[in-house]
């Protein structure tokens, strides 16, 4: 065996705390397959249904033969053959958008993705020019987002929380410190609808606002809305329906409405780039041609099994997700009467919580640093699993909050997880 | 509509040749639909099954309900959740490794990507840490790999190539001028069985050669075999059976062997990589951490098919490309006595082609610069497309060289094209 290759020379997000940080959850759930776990982000799995994949491509492939009057050859070379590599159910995914979140764009405008991530991923290379581009973010913030960042090696400027979601002065006042100290904001990352990990969702004033600050200071919006479907319609729209300009990229996800086992994503960008010559191509051409050179395109095979479901739904999601949307409003339901039967009593509050009104996540406040050391202990004396907070703010610095995830699980798991998560927090809290 | 991002201000790959490049060829083939191709590299579709999917995935979930000794829930979570993010079916294709290739390999060293596009890119962006690291590789290239470098910002440094496939001796000096202008080469990309554009293969003999200076001179070898297993089963072994040391990190593909529209492919990467405290992890660990960053994991439904389609044929994708195999070979044979009766009587040799033993490709030298502009002219008034050579230099200096494909096409469209090609030649031989 040669000598082997130095950490040290490969590229430094191999060192990063993100890359860390999910090697250690990763491995935290590995070594204790029975906890009950808060810590998983996962779609509920109690719908599954694996004859569901079949049924889908059999309605794909039959709209296909529609569409190629029946040429069977046709079909065939689009499920199965090398792909065009904007996708091939950018026009239900156009449809969808209409139906269940009342956004109109050219399915031109539209790019299939390996997941949301990799649509994140292409945005962030595409506006990554040299040193001086830089990434706007609330904090604390999806790993992802962190991730693809680190991939580009693109700074993240953090820009603070507020209920809200977003606290927009200082938004704009971390912008123009950055113009003034020489660097390009390129764009604000959001998850409007029900955050991760902090559940928030801004109010339509704020996303006026937003996309007023983004228009003036001449950057885009990162608008990353996987929970917003399973959310009350009547909540606030997406930013990307208020957007006539071409401000946001709308990155969508249909791991947690569609079927994560897809891995099928996309990004709406349809903001113009003008080339050297005074032509225009959408930002959308621009990811199409990095995804020619990372994936080359996102599998045919995949898309049938979504567009499928798009069409046997009608294009809404939204219809397609009643049982779940129930399970995620019941579950969170029972998470805050569960916290508040066993904490609620104390009125030291020394243990508190944030009350979201939808999404998979919640923050839960302890008198203790919730540090990786102690998720540990957790896991081991009690059987149950969280997420530091730290994990989303990409740094090592332990706060008293645990990110709490309840999307996945069924009450008496709820239950009985939060009986163990009481256990460890009295004891810690003795200590 | 607001003013527009400048082309000038995103990242400087979406200027490059290879951008344009791969843009302009796609173009030319979506205007004239009807021409005949020898540009499209892409796997014949005469034995393409859709209902060949259902078969596969249905092979896939019985062999997981046996390994989970029939656990419903577990099987339809395997193929329907978020997945492990190196993979589901690494055991399968070591097993496929082993009868196919004479390589036997630790499945936990496999990480199964998004085509092996995407296993190139992970590579590269883990070697790449800073400007001093470059890659190198034979020129002309696959222009995937032009595009993958120029993701992660890192410059390829030309080999020579020979009619073995790479000029050794100038492998060396380029290693050696590198290093002693600063520069740390990485790794160097080759494709050894039939390369993409040159059909070209290396010796017995050049493959043990490689390895020995990869080994001196402290580089990685990328061995990217896509056609391998579809020439001559006693051919010389890939490089990666003659490596004892994970000096290769080999890239699997099983877009020609398995079925384009899964986009799975794979990289073998049992490199070890030293860790600051002295511990030590697989270059494919390292690899999966920029994985989840990028794509999260390669969708579970995709890697089923895939999965299937091994299983169905006891590992082996020789066995399971018997027809596909005979047409290839066939296509090639046709393609050479069909250039030697148009072009063999000209004593003058102002025509001449390369003979390989075969995958995908041959390149025709003709006697006029064969440019962008004459493949627009060829198309329109010819109807029939071919690869301007310099395309895979990724610059934009004609030669006088095209690269013919032929995997795709049936006997009598070889015939037309290469009478229609025949009929091109000619008049520009006497402009």
């Amino acid at each position: 065996m040669a000598a082997g290759l130095e950490l040290a020379s490969l590229h430094d997000s191999l060192e990063s705390p993100v890359s860390e940080s999910m090697n250690f959850l990763n491995e935290v759930s590995h070594r204790y397959p029975d906890a009950i776990s808060f810590a998983a982000g996962r779609p509920f799995e109690g719908f599954f249904d694996l004859d569901g994949i079949h049924h889908y491509l059999e309605t794909y492939r039959r709209h296909l033969m529609d569409r190629y009057g029946g040429d069977e050859a046709a079909v065939s070379r689009t499920i199965l053959q090398y792909g065009r590599t904007k996708g091939i159910i950018h026009d239900l995914i156009a449809a969808h958008l209409r139906v269940d979140e009342n956004i109109t764009v050219d399915p031109e405008s539209i790019v299939v993705t390996v997941g949301c991530q990799e649509a994140l991923y292409l945005t962030l290379r595409a506006l990554r020019r040299n040193d001086r581009d830089v990434l706007l973010s609330v904090m604390p913030s999806y790993v992802g987002v962190h991730g693809a960042a680190q991939l580009v090696d693109m700074p993240i400027l953090p820009v603070r929380e507020s209920g809200d979601g977003i606290d927009l002065d200082d938004l704009v006042s971390v912008v123009e410190r950055a113009k003034a100290s020489g660097l390009r904001p390129r764009a604000c990352y959001v998850v409007p609808d029900f955050a991760n990990p902090s559940g928030t969702r801004l109010s339509l004033e704020s996303r006026k606002r937003m996309l007023r600050i983004a228009a003036e200071h001449d950057f885009l919006i990162l608008e990353d809305n996987p929970y917003g479907l399973l959310g009350d319609p009547s909540g606030p729209p997406t930013i990307k329906s208020l957007d006539g300009a071409g401000q946001v990229v709308y990155l969508g996800s249909f791991a947690k409405t569609g079927i994560p086992g897809a891995r099928v994503g996309y990004a709406v960008a349809d903001r113009l780039v003008r080339g050297p010559h005074g032509g225009t191509e959408s930002l959308a051409d621009q990811l199409a041609k990095i995804k020619s050179m990372l994936t080359v395109n996102t599998s045919p095979i995949a898309q049938a099994v979504i567009g499928g479901k798009l069409l046997e739904n009608d294009h809404s999601l939204r219809a397609a997700n009643t049982l779940e949307i129930e399970t995620y409003r019941s579950n969170l339901r029972q998470m805050l009467d569960g916290l508040g039967s066993r904490f609620g009593g104390d009125g030291s509050a020394r243990v508190s919580w944030n009350t979201p009104a939808g999404g998979f996540f919640l923050l839960l406040t302890v008198p203790f640093a919730a540090e990786d050391d102690l998720l540990e202990v957790c896991a081991q004396r009690h059987q149950v699993l969280w997420t530091p907070l730290h994990h989303f703010y990409a740094d090592s610095t332990p706060r008293n909050v645990m990110r709490l995830s309840f999307s996945h699980l069924l009450p008496h798991e709820i239950e009985e997880g939060l009986d163990r998560l009481a256990g460890f927090i009295r004891e810690q809290s003795q200590d």
